[in-house]
């Protein structure tokens, strides 16, 4: 079973990106072939500084393989290694009718919120469709916001399918279920545009700065407090096991403590859980060679994959 | 000076192309750097069936080349044959305004006239400013309906260069002044969607069957007759010298002879005139394999240029 996943390119990481999406995704690599690759082409539509773009695909990778994407179980590649990618995106796009795309919520949102309607943002849903049905992928991981796309990708391969041949495997969307929002400092869902996040590479000062900033009730040192309802508790039950959990309850109810002392243990426990991560990424920060090296191997098995496909593809439409 | 100019794969062959689009195009080549490329992904916006597509372009191909476009003097290749044009293609549109699209008038018109408005055919103008930006084009030579095509592709490449620094060369249309509309059998603008083409390359009994369906007016045979309105007489000034013109002129005015002489001698002419292109032709019908050797020498030569040209892109928008 052959899983994809595309990663924006967004540069910093927090416990919610975290524990909302690169621990499930990176989870797959056990029980799937997972095809993982950072959306550098996709990432044009929002990024426009060349620097950016650059510093933000190599941090992706390096954090990725840091929190332990494994090179040797999933494909990793960059999206642009694997330009083929374009060639069926064209081809695509010529079986695309345009009231499909005119559709689409996610442009639509995109530009209300103020994104610049670009002729690339708008036809997003077509490449997303050519990352897909390139690798014969059968499940796309996808949030609530893309399952559209995903039923656009369908729509355009069974179209595809009808009048050349069935080449391309018809993909399904696995909807994460969304269980588990993880709260920012304030209790608001975490987001670098709230700033209100815990990050996850940041400095052990800064690290310590933001988990001291969380918002909690007024109670005093010797008051029980209510751990239900504490955001501190709340980014603790991410890491902590049942037993933990229970000895955290037991002071927050004996009013022997307060909050700056939960916050303390919150920092420690954040700070063993991602020790061994930040060593790894002071490797691949020193090393960005090996970086490198692993980033053309995944896009050499990638591309093998993508030159046979896109072979076969213009066969049927008759471009050979 | 490099002149682009996109071929459309669009089969048989009349003579209203020749004189008005293939003659003029392949006479750049004495004079310019020209590349001539058979748009095979253009094409996919129109023809949807496979061996459609793929006959189209085989036969388009030995008709260029047989109508005198030298592959040593020109660069003569087909578009699928350079894929990275989709690459750049890509880049382009995230820099490309949805609103600037919207008022395509080539895309209205066709839409107008029925042709199904797909996603390929909408961004159509930006695979066209790639084809032009990807090979630093001077000159790009259009008809009238094209002309807001190529101001679409300057003010994309002004937008990258103001962006990412002075890598396109701005192209500069060349409208053909359209001085020369060739008239068909009826004496309307010959076109093979009003059905009164006298194509080059059928065969002697259809070419025959063309040019003895031209219609005149009803004047007997002893009656002087008027050669300036008259569709055989206008058809002959495409192939005949002045003091041919002069002879053919008494021979109307004489009363000696009616249409039906006329008629031959022009269905004389035009053998004689396209007889060295037909035994051409027949050869590379026949060597189809020449044909293909050819086309990749031609791919190879852009490949070299867009290679290059993509790897700078690359580098200057952050991609490398």
């Amino acid at each position: 079973m052959r899983i994809l996943s595309g990663i924006q390119p967004s540069g910093a990481m927090h416990i919610g990106n975290y524990f909302g999406m690169v621990r499930p995704m990176i989870s797959l690599q056990d029980s799937s072939d997972l095809f993982a690759f950072i959306a550098s082409y996709h990432a044009m539509t929002s990024i426009k500084e060349r620097a950016s773009l650059e510093q933000n695909i190599f941090e992706t990778a390096v954090n990725f393989l840091s929190l332990g994407l494994n090179p040797e179980q999933a494909t990793f590649y960059r999206q642009h290694d694997v330009p083929q990618v374009l060639e069926l995106y064209w081809i695509l796009s010529t079986l695309t009718p345009m009231a499909m795309l005119e559709r689409g919520h996610s442009y639509k949102d995109k530009v209300a919120k103020g994104i610049k309607s670009s002729h690339g943002l708008f036809s997003y849903p077509v490449l997303m469709a050519a990352d897909i049905l390139l690798y014969d992928s059968d499940i796309v991981p996808v949030g609530k916001d893309q399952i559209q796309h995903i039923e656009m990708c369908r729509d355009i391969a069974t179209t595809f399918n009808d009048r050349f041949g069935d080449l391309f495997t018809i993909p399904k969307a696995q909807v994460s279920q969304d269980t588990q929002t993880i709260n920012g400092t304030d209790g608001a869902k975490m987001s670098k545009s709230y700033d209100n996040t815990i990050d996850i590479f940041c400095s052990d000062k800064q690290l310590k700065k933001q988990v001291m900033s969380i918002t909690t009730d007024s109670k005093g040192l010797e008051e029980a407090k209510d751990f239900d309802n504490c955001n501190i508790y709340k980014l603790c039950e991410l890491f902590m096991s049942d037993d933990e959990l229970q000895q955290l309850q037991q002071r927050y109810i004996s009013g022997a403590e307060g909050y700056g002392h939960f916050k303390l243990t919150l920092l420690e426990t954040i700070q063993d859980n991602f020790q061994k991560f930040k060593t790894k990424r002071e490797f691949y920060i020193d090393n960005p060679d090996k970086v490198e090296q692993i980033l053309q191997a995944g896009a050499l098995k990638a591309r093998k994959i993508a030159d046979k496909k896109i072979q076969s593809i213009r066969l049927a439409v008759g471009l050979d």
